[in-house]
């Protein structure tokens, strides 16, 4: 169950991140949400592919606004760890993140990122992301 | 044994991302590259710290100019998979990025990066990042 | 599409570990290979869970199976990282792991696997691996 | 500063794995733990080398030695997640782990973890492990 849509989420996002350009939350269902992101030549690579920078940050955002549909907003929450795999290189065109969750503790949250050139299925890139929750009176 | 210096490591950076700000060169050694990022409010996280993505991209590319430094520039080494822990907020200031290689192989190399704020010792966070290096033909 | 089914897959497991108890592989199919791992008490851990080791060594198994699955004996391959995520205690009966091929290169192969207990379907585990294929004349 | 030696250490191991044979505890000092594991034929593979899930369970337990010899025994402690990467084919003999703390927090302790050859200095593998820390009352 879901607690929070796609219109809070991208809100979050925004607030979060003043100033910057953010990703879009396309579509929050029970079991994963999808963010995308617009690629324009800044993400770039030598050789038209897009940076692993870039897919990183979209992979930890991804998992988060995952971990945040099914318990609200945590905006204290902060990635502990991050893998990824970089699998083929990405078309330089919109690419996509289907974050689900795999984990809710009480303190720790795990969730999976795959992603995916827009209108494509080959995963290029997949992540296992964990978060610490805040809780209170907690330094870590 | 290096085989680059810091400018040749400056230049190559400043080549591979034009138009953006790109981590200084500090130090090259035959155990390790050190690079530092200086922080602009671009990179800061509500709570008053630096940004996991903004450490995620510094760690990238210190391993790669770690393996460049041994091996020369390899434009097209392509990360293969990244795996960071998140160990302290760091403080809104520099961050250091000191990579070490830690296998040279004729198609993949494996850097570790230990990062931490300007002038201090603390490690704040851990990769562990495999790059795939170019060989004639291959696909990876 | 396959090359190998269950008992060409068994048969290498045996082979592969002599005098060792393997894994069964359960089921092979075009999307995944599934092992499964009986459990004795050598496997357990204080508090009557299973032990993390068991789970890695059934999480690179696992990924073995289905590379081979798909590309024939590759007897040579050896891990060169795994990443394991471990999201709850799994009880102390048997534990599957469902091993799915992420990324089949000339060099490296890629799976993700998900592990649970016979009979559940909470995952209990969750783990990226890769595997350097062998070359003529390479040494990775 | 260390709480627990060598000898403690080693009871603990031994307590731990009734009728295994487990790690010896060869050196304990306020940067590291240092375990070494006696390799017969059962953790060898194809090729004459050691197995890898022989180095992942050293590699674990070599990070929960370390985290012990910090806040003395944690035997509820469990691993959270675990990487990683082999670098080299090591010969079968005695594997080392060299384990040190990177983080003590409250809930979470990561530790890194390199491995190489008694009487060699290159590393074979290398790897950082998190473990969660009991606390009353705590689910995870």
């Amino acid at each position: 169950m879901t607690v929070l849509g796609v219109d809070q989420l991208q809100a979050i996002l925004v607030d979060s991140f003043p100033g910057n350009v953010v990703p879009r939350v396309e579509e929050v269902s029970d079991d994963f949400v999808l963010l995308s992101q617009a690629i324009d030549t800044q993400h770039g690579r030598p050789g038209g592919t897009l940076s692993g920078p870039t897919m990183m940050m979209l992979a930890d955002t991804a998992a988060w606004m995952a971990i945040m549909s099914h318990i609200g907003p945590v905006l204290l929450a902060v990635t502990t760890s991050l893998h990824i795999d970089f699998l083929r290189k990405p078309e330089l065109r919109d690419v996509m993140a289907r974050a689900r969750v795999l984990k809710l503790g009480r303190r720790l949250a795990v969730a999976e990122v795959e992603m995916f050139s827009r209108g494509r299925t080959e995963v290029v890139a997949k992540a296992q992301v964990t978060y610490s929750l805040p809780s209170p009176g907690s330094d870590s």
